[in-house]
């Protein structure tokens, strides 16, 4: 019989690869608690009415949609925004703002799977609501420092952008927003080509075009040349404003942001204001990214509630962990085999294994019922760093055989010092 | 517009509830650490092939199935266990045994929602591969103990049976596997009546009802009138006789096993052998259970490995604090606003966030452009214990203002002593 395989673009985490997970997401959860982000946990199946009334058309296509049981068309999340979106229109439409949100977990997209994306991947998502002010664009993108900072990635740098800029010029050149949200789903994917043909008219095309050509190595001064080069367009110039305030208070505040972008373009088509991904050198993909989107909440029937949010994708930050060869910090205790000599000393071996325990020590107990030389040697390769024999000679005095496993060497032990001997 | 809703049977879990959800999954990790279990993630979405494969016809009748946009017949996982015996089987065949795994995630069964019942569920798995020895089901029971001790739960009672006595009185009188699979389930709902008209013959009907009479207020009494009842049937017998081992480890190494259900029941078909769930007084429904599978993994094609386990209900768990009206040990640190005077001082005042934040304090950044006697009154009513009022003439002299919100008075403070003073 075939064994089964995963489906397709879905994986296993095992290992060292689960330890990374579980460290990162501890380090989300922490930057959270430091910022002041409650957690909230939403369900994985949501409603597709939900799901695709403002994800955009690129992830509406790429989503897992199905009828449950009860003939409901439901889908599962692509990300967490929309969910966190429904909330501050119901459960949470009374609570003082800000509301400041965290959540972690699986979504769900239907691409084509390649290094670093997969159709199931974890996000930890950072949501505040109820500010329009810089100083709120700024939070969600300084504690998407302070979360690589304390991951210890090396090189990070955030792209930021506004998609105001591009949104402004379209709406002054006339273009209706359904040809809006494509030129801008081409643009994020750099398909600037195709992005520019569907341009209604020469000038509109050509300021577009123009916009890409503003990029320097400073991001104050790419900020001042789009001033100008949008002057004349009033939603546009209002946008660079904004972001000039939001990254004055990221970048004197010891955020290292590298590169405005004037022609930054992200997939969501809610966002209506600060966009920003972050990356490292070594990998092509945004280990994270967010931005603002002003009009969600009222779109889905609550009153109007500025917001801005971000994700980070535990996939790729544990690709880039993984690249960048880092170790993670965070000690494991001591690890302990605890084994008996014979049968009839099960129960006080077992006794002795939960004492330990309920002591910090790592115990694990002898069940294969093997002979004391194998389950040594067995110890010795999961790299244990003590064994524990519990003895009936010893166990009369009160006391156990203590073995040194990378020593090889072994003493007798009262119990009572057991634990306090395993973890000096 | 009306506002979205959560699929019928799936819910959010905000505020406290999804406090007490981190705090019983963190408690469950720290188990598995204690008792070396290593962490594995696997998806949320499986192959139906393999999530059918035994999990019994009553799981499989409420499956989320459907197919992806690839044509595959996939669902949600209705439980852990297949997904690991599938690693056991593939990924993780050649690792040495016995292999300790933990897994914690959302599983999805569509039941009639109800009381401690949701179609999006959450469940810490513990498995032990590898053994088919009485202390390996005596480990499961121990840990599963540990984390209802470590959660402090008040009165919580183990059930305890075992398969194979049932399935071992079946067996020889000649009740063919689909018969006895259903006639368990029913015995696992407690519809007595319905299972015993299953059986084929007057006299395995008496023998089924027959065990239903032998529970006594002794564990071990009860064991021993089992032993006698089936004293004539091979297979029954050897299972009493485990079960009085495992028992013997559990009880006599401190878990506070309360009942032996002779004609207990599981709905999972793939169970062999002792069988346990995790009961508080308050509540009629299990906060977990597992038990042992000894031939899940060849039937996934792996070669022969003894195996047990056991899964907790995190949000039965929750509800179960909840009734208990528990307090949830782990302090939270001291929470602060932190808030400028006036614009120009975002900076300097973000950065002081920021400092504070890397000396792990809690800091809420004022972040609505309110004035100071508003932002002061939210802070309040959120409970801060501190705001940090950073202005120009303190801070000139590297100091800000301190002001203790619960006693209402205020001192200037160094800023390098700031988070010393908020901390004390």
């Amino acid at each position: 019989m075939p064994t089964f395989q995963t489906v397709r673009g879905m994986r296993d985490l095992l290992g060292e690869e689960a330890q990374t997970f579980t460290y990162i997401i501890s380090k989300a959860r922490e930057t959270a608690v430091l910022y002041g982000y409650r957690k909230v946990i939403t369900p994985v199946v949501e409603t597709l009415e939900l799901l695709s009334a403002k994800s955009g058309e690129e992830i509406r296509q790429r989503m897992f949609i199905f009828k449950d049981l009860g003939d409901r068309q439901v889908a599962l999340r692509p990300e967490f925004t929309a969910s966190i979106a429904r909330l501050a229109t119901a459960a949470l439409k009374n609570e003082p703002k800000p509301l400041r949100l965290f959540s972690v977990g699986s979504v769900y997209r239907y691409d084509e799977p390649q290094r670093g994306r997969y159709r199931e991947f974890w996000q930890s998502n950072f949501e505040l609501i109820g500010s329009g002010r810089p100083e709120a664009d700024a939070e969600i993108v300084l504690l998407t420092n302070s979360l690589m900072k304390t991951l210890d990635l090396q090189g990070y740098a955030f792209k930021i952008g506004h998609i105001g800029v591009i949104r402004g010029i379209l709406s002054q050149e006339n273009v209706d927003e359904k040809t809006q949200n494509a030129i801008l789903q081409r643009m994020d994917k750099k398909e600037y080509e195709e992005a520019f043909k569907l341009a209604p008219t020469p000038r509109c095309r050509s300021m577009l075009e123009g916009l890409l050509k503003l990029k320097s190595n400073d991001c104050f001064e790419t900020v001042e040349k789009m001033k100008s080069y949008v002057a004349t367009y009033e939603i546009a110039k209002a946008a660079v404003e904004n972001l000039g305030e939001v990254l004055k208070l990221v970048v004197e505040s010891g955020c290292p942001v590298q590169v405005v972008e004037p022609a930054f373009a992200r997939g969501l088509e809610y966002y209506t204001g600060m966009i920003f991904e972050i990356y490292i050198p070594e990998l092509d993909i945004a280990l994270g990214g967010g931005g603002r989107y002003d009009r969600l909440i009222e779109l889905f029937g609550g009153e109007h509630t500025p917001a801005v949010g971000c994700a980070h994708g535990i996939d790729r930050v544990a690709l880039a962990l993984q690249t960048q060869k880092a170790t993670l910090a965070g000690k494991v205790g001591k690890r302990v085999l605890v084994l008996a000599v014979n049968d009839s000393l099960k129960v006080e071996s077992l006794k002795i294994a939960q004492m330990l325990r309920s002591l910090g020590v790592i115990v694990e107990f002898e069940i294969m019922g093997r002979k004391m030389g194998k389950a040594l040697e067995d110890a010795d390769k999961r790299q244990a760093d003590f064994a524990v024999i519990v003895g009936e000679r010893e166990l009369k005095e009160g006391s156990v055989v203590l073995r040194n496993l990378a020593k090889r060497e072994q003493t007798i032990v009262p119990i009572k010092e057991l634990a306090e001997k395993i973890k000096s």
